[in-house]
């Protein structure tokens, strides 16, 4: 039976640690601000920005929500991207995506300035986070697999890495963030021979496939490190959702793994937390 | 006995294509032309420009030389930089590395207009080749090492590619375009446990690590293709240079290999010609 490694945990340590660094900022007269741009209602947004408002609140930091209507044209939008980034006040942007399809979203996200570019939505963010710059921002997701492994305190220096999935949202800039901690990276998907082989020969292995519960007993060893970043539809329980990996069935072979949900998902607020943090400190001179 | 894995057939092939594609090109009035940015006079950059000046004249494009004194001052170069950058008969640019001390290399690297940057100098080219944007240029070393793989039918979907090296030159960038052939993709380095055995597992190993030899007979195995991308000096032969492999350990045992000197390096300006030519289409609207 393996440990479960609960996101909880880190993000209870997380907003502890983050807590007191708003207390210090505030101390200087400076409030952390998240700006937060949304264009329609749709669910799945509206959920996730509960939790990060959520999670400001419990560090003290500030928010502000940018709402606009789904229809909105290009130019109009590209005008209230380009202010909120102006906006002297705000230290970190959450925009929501996918953006209707009336507007230019390559363009739009590109006008986030990089220094407060907290999810990684620009060219400039995922060029520093290809060339191990450590001002840019990676995605919230995989610096939330990260800080897991971290906590846990999960060696990687030297250790078997396995990434499955090659998105530009976790696989990856999750695999940039191994190799900086010194991992053997190997991406693999779904075009990989003998996949479950791969995934199985890993220390740690990170699925981000995106397919509910694709990971099976014979992906995974005993001992095994396993982070699962799928949140699916569970296709045996309407309305609930699921990893990418077969709990049931991995859980009983490896040695620690993160429930979904419960797991990595349970981080992101605070990552994004800690990211506007960090802008902020690197705004006003405070880093 | 391995097969060799000769790099000058390859530019054979691609210089003949190229000769046909500038043909192409010079029969709308336009030529393409390479701009070579040189900051004194080093023998290993003279060595370079003398390559690819040659596979210039050999496929009929065009080039300039646009020198200057290695003391020249950072404000001085960055107005050269900016200008050969401007100038619109130039459709890619060279520029040799490392700039000399008093120089901010960082900063006039980005002077390259990213659509000229047929050597991936600049954070935007390495940015698209991260995001798989086919409109940047990835360095000439890794794109060399695709078209051997190319040329030589060497399949790549779904097998297991491992590269040894993890630099923002080599490693990094080919391991990207390995991903974009589908390949399973394994970077290592000086910190992964049991390199030797990790390497071994490639069907097809890229060895870009800067270590003269390094690669002995237990990095590898048979059938195996072998992808040397070093140029380092021979320690057991004073003035002559060997590659990352030692090739005459790992040559008997191997499927294919590609020899230093007349591997990798014979297929790098070819490249860069290649680029440059696609930089000179993109920009007249001929791609």
């Amino acid at each position: 039976m393996a440990e479960r490694l609960a996101g909880k945990a880190v993000a209870d340590a997380m907003k502890e640690e983050l807590s007191q660094k708003v207390a210090a900022i505030k101390a200087k007269g400076i409030t952390p601000k998240l700006g937060i741009i949304r264009v329609g209602a749709r669910p799945d947004d509206l959920f996730y920005e509960g939790g990060a408002k959520k999670t400001c609140d419990s560090v003290g930091m500030a928010y502000q929500v940018f709402e606009y209507p789904a229809d909105i044209d290009q130019a109009a939008f590209e005008q209230a991207v380009t202010a909120v980034g102006a906006n002297k006040e705000i230290n970190g942007i959450l925009m929501f995506a996918p953006l209707p399809k009336q507007l230019d979203e390559k363009k739009i996200r590109n006008l986030i300035p990089v220094e407060k570019d907290v999810d990684c939505m620009t060219i400039g963010s995922a060029a520093k986070v290809y060339t191990d710059d450590p001002t840019g921002f990676p995605p919230c997701t995989p610096t939330a697999c990260m800080d897991i492994l971290k906590f846990y305190n999960i060696p990687l220096k030297g250790k078997k890495a396995v990434v499955l999935g090659r998105s530009q949202v976790v696989g990856k800039p999750v695999a940039m963030l191994l190799l900086r901690e010194h991992a053997t990276v190997t991406i693999c998907h779904s075009r990989t021979d003998n996949l479950p082989a791969v995934c199985a020969e890993a220390d740690v292995l990170i699925a981000a496939v995106g397919r509910a519960k694709m990971v099976k007993a014979n992906y995974v060893k005993p001992g095994q490190i396993v982070i699962d970043v799928g949140i699916n539809e569970d296709p045996a329980n309407p309305g609930k959702y699921c990893g990418d990996v077969d709990y049931a069935e991995v859980e009983p072979i490896v040695g620690k793994i993160t429930p979904v949900p419960g797991g990595v998902g349970s981080v992101t607020t605070v990552v994004l937390c800690k990211q506007t943090i960090q802008a902020c400190e690197m705004q006003n001179g405070l880093a």
